[in-house]
């Protein structure tokens, strides 16, 4: 029996979501916690493997069990046993041919920015801060440059897996509540970093270093080198993968309006 | 010559705002990074004491000092020196009849709760938790029971400090996004608990082991053991005290806008 879960958390106190031999990773505690309410060792896979400080709204897993239980059971068991910073939002039986990763259609990310001459207290470790102003309209001109089907080489970390640096980058939302900025991200995949890369390029075109041409200078380099530092994760949210209707998932709760600089 | 700051910070590290012998308090903090910023003892006065694990948008502090520095350099001196949770908003001169709590006119404070069937996780610390749906129409019925002058006594802590318990409540506010909920609170003053206290009679009332009119007889008792338990203290947030504006205080930045389910 394949049972696909969701999975929430904040990623501030875990070196990222893939199993490390220090345990301190977001899988690590998952399989800790379902190992001891089955009994059993449990591997699971998950639809997008998120960095070291990065956090999740709606992370899925799929593993494979002969246990049947209830799948209240399966929300709340793990939730008393996992630390106060990850939860299960929901468990549910999905047929043999789901995959919570090959089945992705694609991947949503929200990015929260704090835009401030004093540095985050309050929202420490769940938002990115620039401490310049920075330009909403710019911002948008570069991002319509990102959109599409591109070779995003220049946006990838050395050590992504990705088969292939060509994705396709179907939305770039960028608003504005306050001091808070949020940028909502989709694609069908994402290499290692990429996002973190395309935010510290809009941040360079939005406080006035770069013109947003120069995105597309960057995307036709295909060279890491071209394009901006990788910026901080803490601001990064994986809100969750898109999946067909037919394998009957449940639909995701509204966890993004959690969010700081939620929209008005 | 005296000095306000204005100062937020993220209070689940810390024992309170007031000063232990621990050191592991925010004023404990915040006066350490002050002397050595100043090469001298600064002891400070607040607005509002904030209990173990409640946080502040904008806490309002004086003190007097000798030392003559920009505004500027007192934002940014000890923010270098404070620990990444806390930091000063601004710095100003103010008169010296300037008394951050005596020259007060109200408090506000915000209570955010998270209503789901799951205990929270991406907001672990920073929001309450109630798993029951709970009823708007009912607890604002509770709420305009409260409004206005009353002896607080039934909602006050056995080791509260002050005066009297008559207080003038002037506000509670409610509203919801998505599994959000905000509760909005000013009064010329709080006594200690008062806020967990009244939210824990309005969560009563609102999931419906109490009627509205509960709230009248828990008043008139004027005994602690008549109200409900105290709440949690994460979703407790200090927004700030309100001063007459020939003080020349900082207008509040839009911290509130950072806070989960802000309003649509």
């Amino acid at each position: 029996m394949r049972l696909a879960l969701g999975i929430s958390y904040n990623g501030l106190a875990y070196q990222g979501w893939q199993s490390q031999a220090s345990g301190q990773t977001v899988q690590d505690k998952l399989e800790q916690a379902l190992g001891q309410f089955t009994d059993q060792r449990v591997s699971t896979l998950c639809a997008g493997r998120t960095d070291s400080g990065v956090h999740a709204l709606m992370q899925v897993v799929h593993f494979d069990t002969e246990l049947s239980r209830p799948a209240s059971a399966w929300v709340r068991g793990p939730n008393a046993l996992l630390p106060h910073d990850i939860a299960v939002q929901w468990a549910t039986v999905v047929p043999p041919e789901f995959h919570c990763r090959a089945s992705a259609l694609s991947r949503r990310y929200v990015y929260i920015l704090l835009d401030s001459p004093v540095r985050p207290s309050i929202d420490t470790g769940r938002v990115g801060w620039v401490y310049k102003p920075i330009d909403l309209n710019r911002m948008q001109q570069a991002a319509q440059h990102l959109i599409g089907q591109h070779d995003f080489s220049s946006f990838r970390a050395s050590a992504c897996q990705a088969l292939s640096p060509v994705k396709h980058l179907t939305r770039i939302n960028i608003s504005r509540r306050g001091a808070y900025w949020r940028f909502e991200f989709e694609a069908n995949a994402f290499l290692h970093h990429m996002i973190r890369n395309l935010m510290g390029c809009l941040i360079m075109v939005g406080d006035g270093r770069k013109s947003p041409e120069w995105i597309l200078e960057v995307l036709a380099a295909r060279d890491r080198d071209a394009a901006a530092p990788t910026f901080s994760p803490h601001g990064l949210y994986f809100v969750g993968p898109r999946y067909e209707p037919c394998w009957g998932l449940p639909d995701h709760p509204s966890l993004l309006d959690g969010l700081p600089g939620a929209p008005q």
